[in-house]
């Protein structure tokens, strides 16, 4: 088993969040918002949680240049040399292969966590459990594991996996990774008892992963290989600069997950959520008598049940008549949208960037 | 007939627009806001209309303390002494006792046309015709003259006259005044042909108004008889910021003219409303293929039909399947109410008093 020493985390946060347009805005991402009203944002909490199983200094952001100053106001405690700064938007797999050669270069025996920042977890005391648990199975072996959460609805919204034999108690082999199904097929997943929920946080040790790009998507890795001797030096930032625009744009499920044979799934329950939609963050949030949500808002409402409010600044929101709706204002956007129908947001940003260029994104 | 120069006009501006909150707010109410996005606002739109009919100098603003700096940078060719700062709101017939009096002592002869100032009027040559023929009524005779609008529809928001005989072509005698009636009798008012709508604006020589507070309300004008000689003096403004908080708080309907004997009406058609209400003003804009009307703001919007937008400041409104709403947003208050709940908004805002204080009135 490894030394607490060589386990390193990724936090990925360079995501623009545009499903909460426009709570969530180019320039503050909801991984930079305080979601929750606790006084720490997304990435402050995951940040916090990996804590107690990583070693501080072995912890890295991964983000894009723009947010660099957010990470830093947010997360003091890191050094500048924590945060990889991407200078183009790739896609999962290019920034993990990055970090994964980055870490190789600091230490050789690394095994790391990767993970998103926008995630609520609730139990804090069993995600840490889980994490201890799924590092010393990749530290033993050539492996790529992902943690799989024991779904409780047909949720259409996420990825799942399906499970194969049992290799460990509760670490299966993975037989395949879906897309988002449909409801019906979902309803299917959950009846049979062998999907469970992709939570897209992956554990290896980063020669594992490193094989696997070599294996399975060695184009993705073309450029770090042809630069080996910079990671760890002060050259880094400016060879990543220069090359890694030119990456694939591509996702790790892609590249990597659905194709490799030694992908495992680690059966958790640590109180998941992956916050990607308005409906899912409604569902997470306390609500209050009226069974309205309030995000950072003063809300008086009248005859109005069902309601998100997310609402940037000391704002006041008076509604009438108003049932499930998402209420999001952030000073110069406002939208008000049936919460059935925020699969429409996307295109809304894009009718936006179409009538009014960049202004309100 | 009067010379042109003893005609006066006081046009009052010292309402709050509470109907139209969050739009309307304390600190600028509706009458100083640009409704139509025509590059004028509704004072300046009511001082543009009654240059005509009277000399610019003879052209009196009544308004709160608080709106001076408002009055004199909307309105630059008014001078200091054209506008009358009430210290305290105490209604309508203190305000106006107190214009006729200052008139009164700038020009015995005086006759004067009372407006508000936040009526949307679209037949500008009507009008003038309407106010001239009216004055040179009211200058012959101890009349007190009520514009009366023929109603077009059972409208419960306005107050009625009932007609009686007719004194001059198009002008005759108020029979009664009657306060907003529920729909059902509005109905039967518009079938019998006998029932004006009561438009506010009011034309009389001073003497005849000051004759009439004498007889009919005297409690008002008891501190301008007891101050007679400072009128049009430099001591006015302290002498009326002293002794008009102690005037009676009442309207000049009340105190005046649905006592007095010799009230007229005037039956005009000069495409008249009173924008009391947000149905009235979204009756009274232009709507775009929907039927949304906006002010002042972009909207994307998607399956929403028959609503307002009235929001201050370069911002966007998306909206999705909303229908007859006001959307109405000054910067820290946001409403979302149906336009058949408009009523409720008064309630809205005592609510807003009672727990956030004066911050968001």
């Amino acid at each position: 088993m490894s030394e607490k020493s060589h386990r390193y985390c990724v936090i990925m946060c360079g995501g623009i969040g545009s499903r909460f347009w426009p709570y969530s805005r180019t320039d503050l991402p909801k991984q930079f918002i305080d979601f929750f009203g606790t006084g720490r944002t997304l990435l402050q909490m995951s940040y916090d949680r990996i804590l107690s199983v990583v070693p501080k200094e072995n912890i890295l952001i991964l983000t894009n240049s723009i947010y660099a100053p957010l990470v830093k106001e947010q997360l003091p405690d890191i050094s500048d040399s924590q945060i990889l700064l991407e200078p183009a938007r790739r896609n999962t797999a290019p920034c993990i292969a990055w970090a994964a050669y980055h870490i190789a270069a600091l230490d050789p025996e690394a095994s790391m966590v990767v993970t998103p920042s926008d995630h609520l977890i609730t139990n804090e005391k069993e995600f840490e459990k889980s994490i201890t648990r799924g590092l010393e199975f990749v530290e033993t072996r050539d492996a790529l594991l992902t943690l799989g959460i024991n779904p409780t609805r047909p949720e259409t919204g996420y990825g799942y996996i399906q499970i194969g034999a049992e290799c460990e108690p509760g670490i299966l082999k993975v037989k395949t990774f879906t897309e988002k199904p449909n409801l019906e097929l979902a309803k299917v997943f959950l009846d049979t008892g062998e999907f469970f929920w992709n939570s897209g946080i992956f554990l290896w040790k980063t020669s594992a992963i490193i094989n696997a790009f070599h294996e399975y998507c060695p184009d993705v890795v073309t450029i770090f290989d042809a630069g080996l001797e910079i990671f760890g030096t002060q050259d880094e930032a400016a060879y990543i600069e220069r090359n890694f625009p030119s990456c694939m744009n591509i996702s790790i499920d892609f590249a990597v997950m659905e194709h490799a044979s030694n992908v495992y799934v680690e059966c958790v329950s640590f109180g998941w959520t992956d916050l990607g939609t308005w409906s899912a963050l409604y569902d997470n949030s306390p609500k209050n008598k009226d069974a309205n949500v309030t995000q950072n808002c003063n809300v008086l409402s009248y005859n109005s049940n069902g309601n998100i409010f997310a609402i940037r600044g000391e704002k006041l929101v008076v509604v009438s008549g108003l049932n499930d709706y998402i209420i999001a204002d952030a000073g110069d956007v406002l939208l008000v949208c049936p919460k059935s129908e925020e699969q429409r947001i996307k295109q809304m940003v894009n009718d936006s960037k179409l009538n009014f260029g960049d202004k309100y994104l």
